[in-house]
């Protein structure tokens, strides 16, 4: 048992929560996770519609009765989509935690308080955690360099972050971006978090619910396997290193800073996330994936996994930690 | 009392090591950090000529009675380096302990294990330390992200990069990049690591030799104020955000895969390290700092530095870990 601030301000029983990733993030894993003892989390926006979120809330409630969350994230888009619409279908589903991340939050977390929901943002810097503490969310999860998806502009690691967004902030503060291991996870409560969040690491788990092709790429990937790209639009992504994704990274590259969105359309366009996670075309699509892959070497359940890694961090903190300073 | 296999490896107190940093590592410096209970590193190349070495050890030597080393670092250069006689001048110094950093050290380390010197290198890739363990150093120093100088090309962070390398090798590893305080030394303890190396946070002390302004600006400096130039030319290096790098980095961007060094000469020339750690000119110059800047506050002694930060890690080992186990 790992007591912290966030798994008693989450009435959780591990200080382990699963990232709300776009089409991986649905009932099956949330309800994993949460039924492993973690904090499952739903993404939003993988629904078609507001209503299509209610029911899949509702389906994630017959598969499991312990705490789940739901992930807004607002950012650009090129659809428009209705946030606040999301924002009411998550208020009536009825679930009591969410966790925001993107631009702007402050008329959804105002809604969400409101409501008498517990906040999570997500964040990439310590200047924007602030403002989220004081917009009056209830905790950080700070993303470090390591994670996948929108990693920031900052490049800043979490062996610098978290400490810095611990001494800046009084919520409590979980750690985010590659983790997927039990020295991890210790590791971070050493610097000051009172959890970790992780997206990558529960891709490959039995419960999520994307092709085995997938999870066995992340499972066969090392360390060097992601890639960043969509820099110079400063709207930088973590992506799996695969052809599609080295060509988009040269094509920027070559491009320097005359690089448009329109000079990789012909790549981009059709082949992101949703077929690779469906149709197993880890090869012919982009998608989020962390430096963590580096640490994932196997496809557990998700219950195993987290009292795996809540087992090695207790060892280490009792036995080698320990030992060091006798 | 921090006791690891490093630490007794290398017959110290504490297990932290100050890393070889040009024109800063020198006897005072490596002197102070030996007397505080850690490792002090001289840098071999800081010395005009291999003889100016050997007088820069005995200097060292009136000033610590304790274990010290010196850094070779093998790296392309403009003007060719003698290395094979720096190599010569550590052995015949009398100096036990050697860093070795850079390109192809195996030639080198074939001499030091031969005079019967203990070799800890320093590389950026857990491939590149499984060479050098076949090569038969006596512990690794895994650079991260996070680091300043030559980070490498992978952009592997510590968190991931330092529990894969303990896994791979039968050597001990020490973390390097991003180390400043107490928190981040017990996590790195927790990934796996048997210490840490330091190198921007001993600049901010007070026997590191180089100019107060530049202390100064590593205090004021957050943790966004260095930056990555070089990548272009597959020789990154990360050195503090000014507005020579800025400009360096522009340059870069604009050029995109044309980039030539010939494109920033006019910044670079004359402007290196040297001028302003010695004159202070740290606006003027281009000069290496970690990502760590975030977390410096202060300019204390070596020792006081050290102790602090051994204290702070068993602190946070025996009394905030301990009590979320319990």
């Amino acid at each position: 048992m790992l007591k912290t601030r966030f798994t008693e301000l989450m009435g959780i029983e591990h200080p382990i929560v699963q990232g709300g990733m776009q089409w991986v993030a649905r009932a099956e894993l949330a309800a994993g996770v949460s039924n492993g003892g973690g904090l499952g989390i739903m993404t939003a926006l993988t629904q078609p519609t507001p209503d299509d979120l209610i029911k899949e809330v509702a389906r994630c409630r017959t598969m499991t009765d312990k705490p789940f969350g739901v992930n807004l994230t607002i950012l650009p888009s090129l659809r428009p989509i209705p946030h606040k619409e999301y924002a009411q279908a998550i208020i009536d589903s009825g679930v009591k935690i969410v966790e925001t991340a993107g631009n702007n939050p402050g008329e959804f977390i105002d809604m969400f308080k409101a409501a008498g929901i517990k906040v999570v943002h997500k964040c990439t810097a310590v200047r924007h955690a602030l403002t989220a503490q004081r917009l009056g969310v209830d905790a950080i999860s700070i993303d470090g360099f390591e994670c996948a998806g929108h990693v920031g502009e900052d490049d800043i690691t979490n062996q610098i972050l978290i400490p810095l967004a611990v001494d800046a902030l009084d919520i409590p503060v979980i750690g985010s971006g590659g983790f997927g291991e039990g020295r991890q996870l210790a590791a971070a409560l050493a610097l000051g978090a009172e959890g970790v969040n992780m997206g990558t690491r529960f891709m490959a788990t039995k419960e999520a619910p994307i092709h085995d092709k997938v999870k066995q790429r992340l499972v066969d990937a090392g360390e060097r396997d992601s890639l960043l790209i969509m820099r110079a639009l400063r709207n930088t992504s973590r992506v799996f290193r695969n052809e599609v994704a080295e060509e988009v990274a040269r094509i920027e590259k070559e491009k320097g800073l005359n690089f448009k969105i329109e000079d990789v359309a012909h790549l981009v366009a059709g082949a992101r996330g949703r077929h690779v996670y469906d149709d197993g075309d880890s090869e012919q699509g982009m998608w989020s994936a962390g430096m963590v892959a580096g640490v994932i070497h196997d496809v557990p359940s998700c219950k195993e996994l987290i009292e795996r890694i809540v087992s090695d961090a207790e060892a280490v903190i009792k036995g080698r930690l320990q030992s060091l300073v006798a």
